[in-house]
């Protein structure tokens, strides 16, 4: 198996681009990505998205991002995984370059959510839920959520201010970073007083809804340095599943998902949480942060809002996330999230993170989840 | 990189299989394969669909139909290049067994059609098109199909009833496939005779939308006599791409995608053409028959067409296809039909194809088209 290694980023900022369409977004984050990595043509092109036919009447976007791209012919497919399709996407690229069948990938994420109203938004993201023991019973992406964390603050006994943190963290870090779409710091006072949503989610609980594409370029990591004196190394990625619907869980609190997905990229790399520098996790609310934290193992179960609350989390931490703004303000393009992550790992360890730059990052981790816990993909990257 | 084989087929009936969740179809294709590998789990799940989203509001079909299947927490993501979304999943599952990161990979086909109005249905396959340049026009697939037959008819000089061998050749084969969801032999006369659709394509040139699924269990060629005294070696697997629109082609009647899936699988094999004893092709509508084996190599441009007026596509002929009754009598589960290709073809070449068995079948080829040649997923499998 080849090593495999990610030789340019790419990425658009976050936003409503009413004036864009999603293959004009696809492109310009490929064309950002093939520039970066100086390549004019790619073996293969795999797509993170989950929505562009609900919410564009598109699918088949392998085929219309290649063509449109000026990459008529090459291999080119979409992969789904609900907000978990962007890392998806590197999965499989991943492995067309480690079998020796691809040499240059691209694996773009691409979603373009907000040229349709909120309520046909809500309805489509819970196609990520269950739709028949789920979505039919009313339950939305948000509501579910919302059971989470008051059971969360139940069992473990936190107040909802606990949690305040995971959002602010993300906000100051937004500040810097030119791709984000809310560039601007929050107070806990606005936490405390923000609109709820689904009590006890708040509006700054919340990752907003968005367009937006990031693409990585991967290459074999034995030629990476041709197009390249920055590659960033693929050490692990890993898929792992769990139950769609949340009331089938053993344990609703566990994301067991996401701890076999971390432990088998921890396996595979052969390393473990206190190696990593820098993490970029699925905030898409604030529970997620702490659940994602614990089931990657940088908290005991109940303990990852601690690290909030201690500010363990911000760029000096102990475990610094969401360096550039995360979700809840570099903004969640569900099926582009897991590839911004990606792009982010990399500027971190390619030091291009600007003033949220972490200091001698050499090993950084991305966890990109699905639904609330159902597909999880868990990356490692290291500078090389 | 690891040579990989077949070691599992399975499929359902293909129908109006109003009583069966999408779930259901995906576990009861997915429970048949295993047992035909011996296999009692798999270390990934890769799930070929075009339209759960639009037609049964249920995206992260690879969560759900690995939970569902008693396969909580393996690998599982969806793949999708609209018709050719069957395929394409094999593809993914391919790199995966042929990297070494996988052992035994599941690829399922799967889609559930019929629980909506026709109207509803047209409108989401037209998904497969440009959706901007268009479906946005008011094309349907069925209309830019007979756009391409009125094309080829008044280029090369053909009547209308020159393509009724494809229809008759695919219904006769149906009558002895037990999964096929139209068993019943139509004749000329019938075909001269049938309900227009979009001229000059009539009821009896289109294949029928349904449901159903078709899997297949993957492994290293090296262990595959583990689990089967009937391996089937994939001796290659390539996607290539085209516009998706079809006026934005140099030719409208010549399928470069086909052309270039084709030969790179040829490459891939180190065969061609006269070395295939059974293709099973992409019949969605006649003239896709006619331009398939064009682009294939099994004969001229222009020429398709000939090998059915000349009775060269029987299970006797130079070149059999359709062997089990293709998309038109088998149907077109949209999604599952290019993994219910693969299965034909594994049966043809395990010498299980009952009445239908073409002698002495060594390799056969399967090509999956999604939209109209904007994918096209040609695979080459071999009796070992």
């Amino acid at each position: 198996m080849r090593d495999v290694s990610i030789i340019g980023i790419g990425q658009t900022p976050v936003g409503e681009h009413w004036d864009k369409s999603l293959r004009e977004l696809a492109y310009q984050a490929l064309l950002a990505a093939m520039q970066s990595a100086g390549v004019e043509r790619v073996d293969a092109l795999y797509v993170g998205n989950m929505l562009s036919g609900e919410l564009t009447a598109q699918e088949h976007l392998g085929a219309l991002i290649a063509d449109f791209a000026g990459l008529r012919g090459i291999e080119a497919i979409k992969v789904e995984a609900a907000c978990g399709s962007g890392a998806a996407a590197l999965r499989v690229g991943y492995m067309a370059v480690a079998s020796g069948l691809c040499d240059l990938v691209a694996c773009i994420g691409v979603e373009k959510m907000t040229d349709q109203q909120g309520s046909t938004v809500t309805s489509a993201l819970a196609m990520a839920a269950d739709a028949e023991y789920e979505a039919l019973q009313g339950l939305t992406f948000v509501s579910i959520n919302a059971l989470l964390m008051r059971r969360y603050m139940h069992e473990y006994g936190y107040r909802k201010e606990d949690f305040a943190n995971f959002a602010i963290n993300a906000h100051a870090n937004a500040v810097n970073n030119p791709y984000a779409m809310f560039r601007s710091p929050i107070t806990a006072a606005q936490f405390a007083e923000a609109k709820p949503i689904a009590d006890p989610i708040n509006l700054l609980d919340s990752s907003p809804i968005a367009d937006g594409a990031a693409c990585v370029i991967l290459a074999p990591t034995s030629i990476a340095r041709e197009f390249t004196d920055k590659p960033v190394r693929v050490r692990a990625i890993a898929i792992a599943t769990d139950t769609l619907a949340v009331h089938d869980r053993r344990d609703p609190l566990y994301l067991e998902g996401g701890a076999l997905s971390a432990q088998k990229a921890y396996a595979m790399a052969g390393v473990g949480p206190a190696d990593i520098d820098v993490f970029e996790l699925h905030d898409a609310f604030t529970i997620m942060s702490a659940l994602s934290l614990e089931a990657a193992g940088f908290a005991p179960r109940g303990q990852g809002v601690r690290l909030a609350m201690d500010g363990e989390i911000g760029l000096n931490g102990r475990i610094p996330i969401t360096t550039m703004g995360g979700l809840k303000a570099r903004g969640h393009p569900v099926g582009a999230t897991g590839m911004y992550q990606i792009v982010e790992v990399a500027q971190q360890l390619r030091e291009e993170a600007g003033l949220n730059q972490v200091k001698n990052a050499q090993l950084g981790m991305a966890q990109n989840i699905g639904g609330s816990g159902a597909t999880v993909v868990t990356t490692i990257l290291e500078r090389i």
